[in-house]
């Protein structure tokens, strides 16, 4: 048997809760045995990214984070929802990095035709579709809502999962959402309930770009 | 350690030689010993899909194979680039069933901006734009062109390898494209080649496809 | 007065009270004298194409059809809103074959800028949208809304009339529709009232496709 | 028998020898004897539409003669690859209304993927090209290429030929379309000998738009 | 000190009140003091321009407007949200020409991700939809929604302050609006507090055109 | 007369040379008095922005930048093509804040049809092709093309010209350019030759953001 692979996931968010979620999240991937994810926690990111400066405020400590860490790992996923640095750590690295924003997506694009995204906040929602449209999958977007949830209420399970079935019935039932990823780290632990309340898959995006990373370096597209 | 994952990677034509080159195709991803991947021919099938007739043509036998090994398999891979029959398996099964063209596609957009894409031959172009455009990223698509081959030419490695090469240029230098997609199956063996020549990352749709559907089965996207 | 043409309308479903709908909706088109349509049951067919396995399935059946009747036809309509076959149809023969999808929508684009189309199930809209996509004229359609309707309820006039014009003016009022297609054959009946009801156009899409047809056959665009 | 149907086909330019083309390219469309097509020269509009004056200039007379018109006629196509006052002319009468570039391209779309036109000068591109965006059809035209000659070369008819099959080609072969339309009114005697020598479906968008016209009057659209 | 520059901005509508609210809008960019900005009404022009028969209309006294003054500005500004003749017009002159549909629009740009626009009446919307997408933007546009409000109501400041809100409301919350824009001229003074009252940035259109306007007078990109 | 605006216009790079550039295209909107234009060196820039990581690297200066300067200026103009920091910036601040590629682009779509851009390096352009996307205008560019040249050969004056206009005529010829965007700072000065020997207009792009600024501080949308 080969050497297990090593992905890295960082929270680029200075919350640990999340981290640990993240954690939880990637045993789905650690079923096999052959692959070891690590989750790392951005000490130097706030407590949350919730607006552009938060997003581009971390670029500079998750490059040094990957400059640190890159001769540990095989791979690097960027567990924000807007895909901070996505760009900036794909050029100090050969090897793969993976938002979990665009794996999200794309996996989500492989489950349905009208992706609907769910969002924690209203303001993050003009960022999000900038990064939709430089993606260029517009159209596969029947809408983003936000869950608009302080962030006390957020702590509250029944309360957030209550939330996250009424954003999700209305992204299937007003806007023909056949699919729906949760725009946001951390949170898988609700995806299964949530499927299954509002019956379309929902995507934890963190769980599918650490799926994409496992993929690639299996592949070696990093060596061009 | 669990019980490894089952993939079946399905040839849609009858050229067994397509097959093999799949099966060594899927070595990257039996590394880590915990997937097992088995890569089946479809006797009923044209000996290679080159036209709209071949490709509906196996979907009616592609069911057949499906309802036969559902339930040996985890998960199911398309393994021709027009992706025929992929939303009626879809309906057959509760388990995850992926389109190398799909996959390769939303592949390659986390490798560059711009995809070129190689088919090998130019009536095949029009179907897969039409395909390209359904899934609603025609905006990402530099171009695509053929390598317009017999299959004699074809069976010659250093002349395909050749002709590739050419092809990917092209793309690179007069379409703009940073990323190159193989539009066909079985033709993984080049790819690394290819990519050292051209300077930017190629794909082999059939690895990309069986990567996603690895992540799929971990991640229960079936259950909705 | 030359020979008239003769135009074949397949129905690709089951249901001979569909295709007694189309062969009334030909009327209009019968009106010179000078074409002959003939309307035609997929005796193969499903009673009715209501999910792609559905779609899929009829191509086969559709092809010995046509390969049978093509020496006595000028040109083909395939009378299924999903279009099956479209395109493997066209390589079988070099005279005209067009799909009631295509030929409502391009013609509804003469008749008003954004499209509402009613479909019948929910179900078949991701299906309706693919197509939509695949030419390229997502920017045209306000939205798809489903009757919903069981077979028992459609079957009764005064409750389909009355559905119909629901949805057609949740399309003009919410959505912004200024031209609504029938998303299905056989309806042609309720076009009139529908359209007086709803004060946009109404287009039934075999009737525009019967249309096109004739215009091809005039035209000889088959001889490329 | 019924009362046949009245179309008038009418030139926004004042030159007799595109009339007489158009009559001319008609005559597929009278073969069945029951439709009776009028072509008539706006004798206000300039030899040629060049530019947006010549377009926008052109629309007062259309709008008169339309007026004087209206009575006698069932249907009327606005023959200028600019389609001037297409829309002014359709709130004018309930009566249908069809430019010729509108049609010709939607006619296009049933026979090809990517469209190529063949425009007559450079600089009427840019315009067509807004036209053919308001249309929400830009992503099926693969380029739009000028023959970029003179008066006196157009009415040279081997020349001119030489040059459509030259653009042609490059259309089809540079750009990929796999249908063309001349874009232009009264070159409808070039398109078999062009088909023939390009390979690929030519459409002559007068004879498009009096097919949909005559489909349009048979279906009854604009009672609405 | 340099000469001032000399802007018109031309009301194609007859009614003096529009007129002088472009006036009142212009004293933000006459505030330097070295920007003349007349303000002239389309004698010739309907009392409103409401449909595309006025828009077209008005092109013809445009281009006699514009060679009467040609002289005497440096720029043009066509103060209709349907930017009636503005191609014509660009062809008259070699200097500035701007229409305040599209100037409005690129400022929105700016401003916000997603650009709702107010229009006065709902018959409108198609025309507007339809140079939306010319302009290749229509991505950008969350919804346009009418006042459908008559003359006698428009008169009515409160009763139209109030209907602005309500439906800039809508395009907000409904529609995921982040910046409004007015689709009609002469309604400047009701910009302020709109936005105050819906929280989001509200563009006058004919302000930005003049905006604008002085931009391209001091680039002399009028010149190629 | 008013108390005069006040712009600063920012280079993200270190580079002085560039910034001189940016002083003296500021010269035009200077003329009239009424407003004032300062440029300024971002001294933590790298030398210029080449990649993603340099344009994320000056965000964190650039916002203490505006921190340190809020209060003397009206208005801030990032003068790099890349944008860097918009968003943040207009978060941080209720003044204007515009980029140069946002406001080049935006201006050339009053100019023509389809928009060329001249990057100065191939590896720029899928940064700036994300940046178009995003900004939902992507069908209206022609191509990007790359000067391609280094340092060295950049500060030779008559090379860069002549390249200049040779890839501005590929734009123009090959690409259907009709208006032409220099993408990059502080080459206002080959603005006017270039346009002369292409003839199509040619953007410089720091003109136009600082054109759009000036409006946008007379106007008052940052209010909201």
């Amino acid at each position: 048997m080969n050497t297990p692979q090593r992905i890295l996931v960082i929270n680029p968010n200075s919350t640990e809760a999340v981290t640990r979620g993240l954690d939880a999240a990637m045993e789905c991937h650690r079923a096999g045995g052959n692959v070891t994810i690590d989750c790392v926690t951005l000490k130097e990111g706030p407590p949350g990214i919730e607006n552009q400066q938060h997003a581009d405020g971390v670029i500079a400590p998750l490059m040094n984070l990957l400059r640190e860490r890159e001769g540990q790992y095989d791979a690097f996923v960027i567990a924000c929802y807007s895909d901070p640095g996505l760009h900036s750590l794909r050029e100090l690295t050969k090897k793969p990095v993976l938002g979990i924003a665009e794996c999200g997506l794309l996996t989500a694009m492989t489950l349905g035709q009208r992706i609907g995204v769910i969002a924690i906040l209203q303001k993050s929602i003009p960022r999000h579709l900038r990064y939709v449209a430089a993606m260029g999958i517009g159209d596969r977007l029947a809408a983003e809502l936000p869950l608009e949830m302080g962030v006390v209420e957020l702590s509250q399970e029944e309360r957030t999962m209550a939330r996250l079935i009424e954003v999700g019935r209305a992204l299937r039932e007003q806007h023909g959402a056949d699919v729906v990823v949760l725009g946001c780290a951390g949170m898988a632990a609700y995806r299964g309930r949530l499927q299954q309340a509002i019956g379309v898959p929902v995507v934890d995006p963190s769980q599918a770009a650490a799926g994409m990373a496992i993929a690639h370096v299996a592949l070696g597209w990093h060596l061009a």
